[in-house]
């Protein structure tokens, strides 16, 4: 059959194992399927949680990739807006119901059903070809994204930029980004977009002139003695980036009365907080997570149309492992994308 | 003068300490300051910590009450829209600067400059008067209320049903209320009120048919062995009304994506959470805390207008002692009430 799909991929076959070439049978397309012909795919903490299975329920052989950019090369029969040849990005998730409630309010990031890009065998962008489930899960992108530079919003860029719509942050804000890294330094660039005032809070002063140059209007180094205090109650809305403990009590108390803490990063340790420092001021601690299809689209909008750029390191496909491996030790700044 | 006031009050002198009777003088009436003879005061929790010096801040002498009935004695003369001999409810703030962001935006409550009424040295409604530092903060009260069921709104009505405003519930939500005390008798009246399909959770059966009768459509033990695994994803709101350390995450898990959970009682321990929880559906942990002035104002004629009725204990002023001890004891069902 003309549609049927076998793909060269990158796979690892074991927890923190190497990654190898091989051929996988997608089998026949799909009347909603899409088949993406992968140019650009960034790494994604998340990518590197999974090959090395991390939360216990990575399946091997597994294919990671899920900020990918590329060309459409085959559309199901029941595909409407995307053209053979039209360039696309694709983000961690790649299909939903369609049906349930959360579908049909525009909360498809939520549905039960939902397919993940590189989660429950589904193979990522490591690969030739990524099999998009959903056409919907496919998006236009503008032509003035850069296809390295569209590759990391796929994720990052809409983890970063999502909590700004769904917790309602207003451009006269007073906003604290945590963490100058993959998504914070996006997450810097859209609030400051936003019209907010905008903090970048990161351990040392390293990333300091970095941050300003990216739109912070301030910058706390937190792991300074003393530094935490002086930015009490400060602030309407923080957005966590970091996938550490933080002593989050320090993080509660630098917000303002009715503030919101956004946390978008994992830790090991659960959150732990004085429910004191909730109740006293109305307080509010909440999820951050990638997009609806509209926040995604949204997203792609305002970034084209603000010049909001990541910063990039590129790797050819080829150099996928030694990539993985500069994720895996945080010294990447900000963002790998492996090009095809 | 003639607007000078000495009143008898009941006060504490130390932590857990039996109240005695005693005269205190308050001076001059100021501008903007409203007398009001107390005539039922209710006696709310944060009392009994006040008394016993729980949280490390409570001023003695004290005299604690901050659900407050009574009949306006004199007024200052700014005063606006109350008139002496007119009946009035006084919650747990009795001023605030109405001149700060968060007064002029209609939150009062988290004026940073508000002076609560049993807090910072003001003495509270166990006595023959109150002094009401703000005329805005005494509010009159719909005829249809007794003055008796009127008292306890003032604190508990307010903070049962605030969070119903500030965080956005929907009629066509799924409520769940964790505890059937003092709060939470009144939250599933509310929860019930508002339209939504109410869940009441009670760590026994033993108060089953009462929240039943309150309006809960279901009731869950949470004691019973594997009780809160039947109701995972299951509640758009919970809002938890006791002051105890919960098997946290029980709940965190008992909320539908997106959903919140409003913390309203503080507990002995730090609350802790996996943040995994918070992030894969985008969930929510809020504060909650009794009301701005509008919410008390929307709470006292909701209430009137669906009948909502807190179900009390009476006792006389005289004997305030063995009622606080009552409350202490958590064996009141579900507020107690003093009349003078």
């Amino acid at each position: 059959m003309e549609n049927y799909l076998l793909i060269n991929a990158l796979a690892a076959d074991a927890p923190a194992g190497t990654l190898t070439g091989r051929t996988i049978d997608l089998g026949d397309l799909e009347r909603y399927q899409v088949d993406v012909r992968v140019t650009h795919v960034g790494i994604c903490h998340t990518d590197v949680g999974m090959i090395d299975n991390e939360w216990g329920f990575s399946q091997y052989p597994l294919v990671p990739g899920h900020e990918i950019v590329g060309v459409v090369e085959a559309i199901g029969e029941a595909v409407v807006g995307l053209e053979v040849g039209q360039r696309v990005g694709v983000g961690a998730l790649c299909g939903s119901c369609m049906t349930c409630e959360w579908c049909l309010r525009g909360q498809q990031h939520v549905c039960p059903n939902g397919v993940a890009t590189i989660f429950g065998g589904h193979h990522g962008g490591f690969a030739s070809h990524v099999r998009v489930d959903d056409f919907r899960f496919a998006f236009a992108l503008p032509d003035s994204l850069a296809s390295e530079h569209a590759a990391p919003l796929m994720c990052a860029g809409a983890t970063a930029f999502t909590p700004f719509v769904h917790y309602g942050v207003k451009p006269t804000d007073r906003v604290a980004i945590v963490g100058i890294g993959g998504l914070g330094h996006l997450a810097v660039q859209y609030a400051a977009a936003w019209g907010c005032e905008v903090t970048a809070i990161s351990s040392t002063n390293a990333k300091r002139d970095e941050a300003r140059a990216l739109g912070a209007h301030h910058f706390v180094a937190s792991g300074d003695e003393g530094a935490m205090a002086t930015v009490r109650g400060k602030f309407d809305f923080i957005l966590s980036t970091v996938g550490a403990d933080l002593p989050w009590t320090d993080y509660v108390e630098a917000l303002r009365p009715q503030g919101t803490l956004c946390i978008a990063g994992t830790s090991p340790s659960p959150f732990q907080v004085s429910l004191y420092h909730l109740l006293s001021e109305e307080r509010r601690i909440v999820g951050g997570k990638t997009g609806a299809l509209d926040d995604t689209a949204q997203m792609l909008t305002f970034t084209a149309r603000h010049n909001i750029t990541p910063m990039i390191e590129q790797f050819a496909m080829s150099d996928a492992d030694a990539a993985v491996d500069r994720v895996r030790r945080g010294d990447v700044r900000y963002r790998a994308v492996l090009e095809a």
